[in-house]
């Protein structure tokens, strides 16, 4: 995973623009069945209209000497994203109207953006800024605002048997910022890939959409179908450090949220349950009180709450192909307990079933996970009365999905048991 | 407030009976549209029958010097509330049964009354108890207690737009005890005038009663309005030190009782929240399961927790301006809470309206208090959906009523909430 | 009660056969009510069938010099329960197959069975085990498995006033273990002799049954009228050491649950409640999913928690007269809890009653009682809306049932209360 980031992170990504189909067009390498759209600009979409598309070739400013003193070439995050076209000689006074840095972390490029207000501007460490001493600076900005441009996304659906979907969610607008959000990115790539190997009740749906304006694009072209979402995710920072988060949808209990509990209970990692708040990713727009889709947030380390969200040190040293392996495995689990969930029926409910003469009893050897597995076997029996999901047993006893679902399988095999 | 209880301080008060009106009289110079009701003696209200009316001229214990040794001249708190008349000479021996002192606090003089037993006494400190050595004493209780008499309690309606009503009520019937009730009387006297001064949307209704008995003979008279009483409190025990207490009602979930409990949270004081007790003040009867009304009980260290309750030191010196003062506070906040209270419904549910172009998108410049603001926003369009009240988004935004009164104003404002 | 479990200890008890039926006979003594009932082996039952019946005379290991090295006659648990007769010599090391000890617990004797596996075995210490150095020994056990035999339990009815039942359910199929389960049967005998001398609302049904078979035949006999069952208790390890525990039964929060929790609350013990499990005794019959009986499960430390279970250890010494009395005491509380929880309707509901004139205030003299009295008369009549069990008042008042039983009594005697 970390060598596709390595050849998405030096694309200018933004909203709108080239950066986001060139970014598509490398996952269509891993996903050929990804589809992009391109949706005009000035579409209305729910509230909100898609805006022009932004395209930048250069920007640089220049001291009296003549030499580059910011160089978008450099960095893409020297560049205000959604900057107007500018050209022309300015007094460093006008100038520092436009200059963002970070004073208490003055090595670091801070990431801004200006989508909505038109503005032009450049990011730089606050080192860098401290060095401007001349009394007038060239500035220029190559880029374009096309108001007959698109907004690019990208959508994979991988059908299942049954219609119900669940939906997986990344941003793909923010520039060469490697946590936030390539790791979103190439997780949800090697999972649809992976989900894309192996027989699925549920269709899944990825999109790749740019933050806000993209979620609310795609649910407005959805706005028929958003009702087969069963579940869903919003996928981000899933390759620093810390601790796995898991941000509640607005429904809090839906099932997704207490899947994903359970898988972080049983994969005995450290982590956090956040209630839900209507502040965030795309989970805003999701679960939004019309929508109301139960859409979680899943990552590491919330954003604002480590010190290189979104400045030049989240780059490539800042993700590790190990934490990314264990965002996606947990992502595996949630997707496998999700597709195990059914709820049962115990076709023998009074007393309990003999199991040794159904070669049940004892079937697996001693030890705590031949104890395990005779527990599992009794929950599964106890509680399947037509009420109680696995997910629901799992929460009862403790015990794991995956060991219920095979318990569950077993007793099937058996007749003892029905899916309801 | 605390000028208003030092005039009211002196006047011997009880069930019924001059200290009452008088008490009444002071309170409709500050509240002129006070009104004062006379119930006759012998009148039911409910399981209950009126008392007789109970006045006291005057009340002495004489030595063999005929010296005054008790002398209710000194201080109210001498007789035994509800002492029948008597006049003659005792033994000390005799004496001794109706003398009440307290022997771990030699110092005070304790509060006793004997309403509804037949009796006379004398309250008096431990240590004067002492100093009677005389074989004999004379004893005169100058009282009366007139069967054709009157019961009398105050009440004061303020006209809301809405004929729902907040009931605050207070106990009128201690003597000298500045706390216990003198603390009350003033603290509501001030909120009333607060509250005529300014628009309601809920009609406020105080009522001064003797306890127990004022308001059962109130509850007898309103037994068809009460079900306009929305929310309620029983007001006591507000001018001494120690943390507030709020006692929630029978209801334990009203919205007085969540009201309250956010209103303590967001002032950040010191305070308790505690369950419903069928033991207390006039909460008892409002609670009482005929009736079963949202009222809870506001004071500061409740009753039996201090010790200058009910004795001489719940004086004047017992009371301070501040903590008057800060209940008063407390108080407004709520009825501020109760009235901004509303369920709204977001008009453009689906997806985040874009507040950028409503100039409501960091409207409010920096810092925390802008970072609140645009929560605040997002929480009341995120859980505006016909179903959450105010006071509910503040319980899951912990965020404070107020704050989220403006933002559903603001919103109200730009055409994107509607109170349902 | 220790002399009637010295009675019974010496018996060879197991799932079926002559241990059962002597050890009921002398039940009997104490219950001449208690009714014995044969089934036939091979009889279906639920999901089971009725096994053949097996009695055991006499076994022994013989070393080369012909001295029993393993004596049956010398300790019951010396046997593998439902051995298979056998008569032969065996090298060692096939003897070996067929020893049970304990290393951990070297001078221990073990107790194991094989009820469904056709096998024959012997348990004995480490130590004894490993003085076993004869190349070939002489293996003897007297036993029969008769397919005519029969599966003997007994059962004794207490009617009382309502059809509604308590079902009270002890294993007695374990040979020589005192904890496990003599001390369940004694305290359920002298249980069984208290009520049957006091006046009774509940139907009382008292099981004595060889564990899991025993419950699945004794459902299985009566699946037409376990909805008589109200509440319902196993009862075992009840004269060990080690606090009580109650295990809740499957529905959590039955009755019987809610009692037990007030009765162990109130006799200030230390205890611990548990949750639901699916594994344990009869309450995994009892509460299998088609029959999900309020029945929960009553112990001092729980199986599997000290170091005597299944094992000679757990002996006469190791169960104490005064643990006996106490867990008595508990069951006596909890049916007296069960017997006075109803629920009221105050007559009188709009405001307080006056308790003066009635007699009831201040009825009992001072100090905690009084007040407790006080606050219990006051909790009935605040709470008896028709809605609140006397046992739901207790939950919330923090008050025992009996107090609070008292209470009710007190009021309905005045005619303020009416059992709804």
């Amino acid at each position: 995973m970390h060598a596709l980031m390595e050849r998405l992170y030096p694309i200018c990504r933004s909203l709108t623009g080239n950066g986001v189909r060139q970014t598509l067009a490398i996952l269509r390498e891993y996903l050929p069945a990804l589809r992009v759209h391109e949706v005009p600009s000035g579409t209305p979409a729910l509230d909100w209209t898609v805006p022009a598309e932004w395209n930048i070739r250069d920007a640089w400013v220049k001291n009296a000497a003549g030499e580059r003193v910011i160089d978008f070439r450099q960095h893409n995050l020297h560049i205000l994203q959604y900057s107007t076209p500018v050209h022309g000689w300015f007094s460093r006074q006008e100038l520092e109207d436009h200059l963002f840095s970070l004073p208490e972390q003055p090595h670091l490029i801070p990431y801004r953006t200006s989508y909505y207000q038109p503005n032009w501007g450049f990011c730089l460490s606050h080192q860098q800024r401290q060095q401007l001493q001349d009394e007038y600076y060239e500035v220029c900005i190559d880029s374009t605002l096309d108001e007959h441009g698109t907004l690019t996304y990208g959508e994979l659906v991988l059908a299942g048997t049954s219609e119900e979907e669940v939906l997986l969610s990344c941003h793909c607008c923010h520039p060469s910022l490697a946590n936030d959000n390539l790791s979103g990115l190439v997780v949800a790539t090697f999972l649809a890939r992976e989900l894309a190997r192996t027989p699925r009740r549920y269709t899944y749906r990825f999109v790749f959409v740019p933050g806000t304006i993209g979620s609310i694009v795609w649910l407005s072209r959805h706005q028929d179908t958003v009702g087969l979402i069963r579940h869903g995710l919003v996928l981000t920072l899933l390759g620093g450090a810390g601790h796995f988060t898991y941000k509640q949808s607005r429904r809090a209990t839906a099932e997704v949220d207490r899947a994903m509990a359970l898988v972080l209970r049983d994969a005995q990692v450290p982590h956090a349950l956040r209630p839900w708040l209507p502040y965030g990713y795309d989970e805003r727009q999701y679960c939004s009180p019309g929508f109301n889709l139960p859409v979680g947030c899943f990552s590491r380390t919330p954003f604002g709450e480590f010190a290189e969200y979104h400045t030049s040190a989240d780059n490539l040293d800042f993700v590790a192909p190990e934490q990314l392996a264990e965002s996606l495995s947990v992502l595996e689990a949630l997707c496998l307990t999700l597709e195990s969930n059914r709820t049962y029926r115990n076709l023998q409910p009074y007393g309990e079933p003999q199991l040794g003469r159904r070669g049940l009893y004892k079937g697996v050897g001693g030890g705590q996970e031949g104890a395990d597995w005779q527990l599992a076997l009794l929950w599964v029996l106890n509680l399947s009365d037509g009420q109680h999901s696995l997910l629901a047993i799992a929460e009862q006893a403790a015990l794991p999905v995956p060991l219920l679902h095979r318990a569950a399988v077993a007793l099937e095999g058996v007749g003892l048991l029905h899916a309801s």
